[in-house]
């Protein structure tokens, strides 16, 4: 690996790292950008996504050797100084470490549930939107050993730049998929012999008493709204428990505490 | 109560919530910032702290009467225009609801301790200089029933605008108080018959073993570098058991845990 020097900010090599902030929003065609040490070692051993090239402060360089080993020998590797990166990132990069990964082609939620073991624990969002919370479930999902997280078309992406950071590099660990139709796909995982529980504030079942089954699937829904009724009605809703008078949750603390329940509950 | 129109961002009776992002890092001289109507309505309902002034977009009015009975008739309730009100708060307020809190006098730890019940789940803080896990500790904290929180001096303000928004309010409505020597004040729990536990991802018991004592403080160090040995060799030492090759957890997603744990656990 030979790194790069880059002087200009113009330089098209680098053109997929200018204004990082600012393309968030509008996609960046089948990249995204993976930030600092720990997610680039995750995006280089993890082996779920292709990286495309690596950009790095140069004062950082030599203290990331044992991770940009474990990249293909010709992954490109540029090099700038904080001002040439700050201006190629449109703002100032402070930890100076920036990588660009692909996304590659989706796959189907089916095909996911299929490479599963036998045993599996998976996650299901309906409607999670906020990248905070998104990159936070990711976070706990790999915590507490979580095979899978399962969306619906109304979450936003966990390969977001925020997300993927909040979430300490785990969105690009953890395999997920979308689906489309919530109905068809509870049918699917009942087809496929997974228990089923809804994490709701009005859940019958106080989570305490649900018990792990060898393949569990975790529903979680927004914080505002919740799950929807029709999908409550055809699961098992649990509920965390919590102080009369204050009975609010963070839907990434909720994810916490159910997901550490149930990697214990494992008999 | 009468709503006081207000036409100019540079009315006096609304300056101290002029450019109210800038001035969050300046401090404002015993008062904060609380913002939006969960927040408003702990304000005027939980007795903790005094109101100083609510300023309201003037189409919020109509929504927040039953909250506003809530105050002493004489809290000035401003009301302005969108536009008179982003020029107030320097920048777009979309939710359209402010509120003026004084701070008051601080009280002393002891203090505090003094006036908390026989039966107390206290959370114990040491290092905690981010907003958001400030304020999601104290969302999980009240929802999970801790009865104070007592934190050391690098921690940060609880009563800062965003770690008030972060705890949907509880930053309001739980006590917390400072303490200074963080060594000395473990001797104070121990004095008063606390069991004290620390939250280490070394911890020598698995929390689901932890069990809830009458008098219980839990102590929440920061992430990267934990709780300091020195006080982790006074104290039971309780772990989240994680997955391996990924054990990482947010502090307020531990806080969570933990205390979720502990308020179960009450026998």
């Amino acid at each position: 690996m030979d790194p790069i020097r880059i002087d200009d900010p113009q330089d098209p090599r680098v053109a997929a790292y200018l204004d990082i902030r600012e393309r968030d929003l509008a996609g960046r065609q089948g990249r995204f950008v993976a930030e600092g040490k720990v997610v680039l070692d995750l995006l280089l051993s993890a082996g779920r996504f292709g990286a495309e090239s690596v950009l790095l402060l140069e004062n950082r360089l030599a203290g990331l050797e044992d991770i940009l080993r474990k990249a293909p020998a010709d992954l490109p590797v540029y090099v700038a100084t904080g001002a040439v990166m700050d201006a190629i990132a449109g703002f100032h990069m402070h930890r100076g470490i920036l990588a660009i990964g692909r996304k590659g082609a989706p796959r189907s939620a089916e095909t996911l549930l299929d490479a599963l073991p036998a045993r599996a624990l998976v996650v299901v969002l309906v409607g999670i939107a906020n990248h905070d919370n998104m990159g936070s479930i990711f976070r706990n999902a790999a915590a507490f050993g979580a095979d899978a997280v399962l969306m619906d078309a109304t979450c936003c992406d966990p390969l977001y730049r925020k997300a993927i950071r909040v979430s300490v590099g785990a969105a690009l660990k953890i395999p997920f998929a979308s689906f489309t139709d919530a109905a068809g796909f509870t049918a699917t995982l009942d087809r496929r012999g997974y228990g089923q529980f809804a994490l709701s504030p009005s859940g019958q079942t106080d989570i305490r008493d649900a018990r792990r089954c060898e393949r569990l699937a975790l529903y979680l829904g927004t914080e505002g709204e919740g799950l929807p009724e029709s999908l409550l009605a055809r699961l098992q809703t649990v509920r965390i428990t919590m102080s009369e008078g204050f009975d609010s949750l963070n839907v990434a603390a909720a994810s916490a505490i159910a997901l550490h329940h149930f990697s214990a509950n494992r008999n």
